[in-house]
């Protein structure tokens, strides 16, 4: 990367990190559908015009995380040994990329807002089949040379919804159960191992 | 129900059918998106008031079944015997709504418009989410009286995720492999049977 579009790519970084932070402070106070992406525009300082060079929708700031981390995901799980199974491998990546640690008290808040927000889960829904396709190649080359499509599809869409099941049961718990523990157990019953 | 009631009730469901096959063809037609609201009511001879009587979204006239089904499945669930295990018990549930049947070149139709227009995939996680809720006490009940939530709600979510995984390979294969087959395999390969 030459030193322009780094330095480029960094001031980019930084202005959708101080926007990501200023909106999450506004949902937080108010609530995400009584925040507008004017107030978001206006608190930032810019333009509504320049929020959209940043995200696509209003949903995106609070899950522009998540497009991110299936890609972080992804790269973890390359870095996987190939003869580590198709499960672990998933556990692992997911510890990799502190999938399955939540220890403040936003992010508590902000689960919340997201299974009681149709629109964030719908969101949030999407980007989780976008992550289905970045991440079936690796999965079904850990299945084995006989594998197909269909088996590391649903492989993978099982843990993420074993990692949305436990991840809708912290928020409800307040957050007092583990989100790890939840996960594991969801994937224990379903692989039928309890 | 008294007959006045049944009578309104029965020209209700004969509304809602014609609304509905009218909009089916001009979204097999024309395309979902290419589709209006306009243009449905107009070909049904209704007005825009009416037709929201009937729907709530247009994604609703193509996933309409899928609410309905939900309760169907429900109480298909409620029909099969308590000792019965979860997965063998949502298994011939699917199979008693017919879920895993595809034997019209329409269904192909509408399985490709689903998998390939984002307000519809989110439209059908949303009504997935509410089966989960639907289906939580059956499969609770089933897991044994020291069973959680959270086992509950993964065993569904995972069966929905495989039913997903399948019917949208299902549609990509042209319709050339057998939907329940498919189920199947994904189940199995979840529960690590292969």
């Amino acid at each position: 990367m030459d030193a322009e579009a780094s330095l480029w790519e960094r001031s980019r970084r930084a202005a959708y990190a101080e926007i990501s932070g200023i909106a999450m402070r506004l949902f937080l106070d108010q609530g995400f559908e009584q925040t507008t992406i004017d107030q978001i525009a206006a608190a930032a300082g810019i333009s509504r015009r320049s929020f959209f060079r940043y995200f696509g929708t209003k949903e995106d700031v609070l899950l522009g995380d998540l497009a991110r981390d299936g890609e972080r995901l992804r790269d973890a799980l390359e870095d996987i040994p190939t003869d580590i199974g198709p499960w672990e491998a998933l556990r692992r990546a997911l510890d990799a990329v502190h999938a399955l640690e939540r220890d403040s008290s936003d992010l508590l808040k902000i689960a919340r807002m997201m299974y009681d927000t149709p629109s964030l889960l719908s969101r949030s829904a999407e980007k989780h089949r976008h992550w289905q396709s970045l991440l079936l190649p690796d999965i079904r080359a850990r299945l084995g040379p006989d594998a197909d499509d269909v088996s590391a599809a649903a492989i993978i869409a099982a843990a993420i919804a074993c990692l949305d099941t436990a991840g809708e049961a912290w928020a409800r718990s307040d957050g007092t159960l583990d989100l790890a523990e939840l996960y594991d157990r969801a994937i224990a019953t379903v692989r039928g191992s309890t």
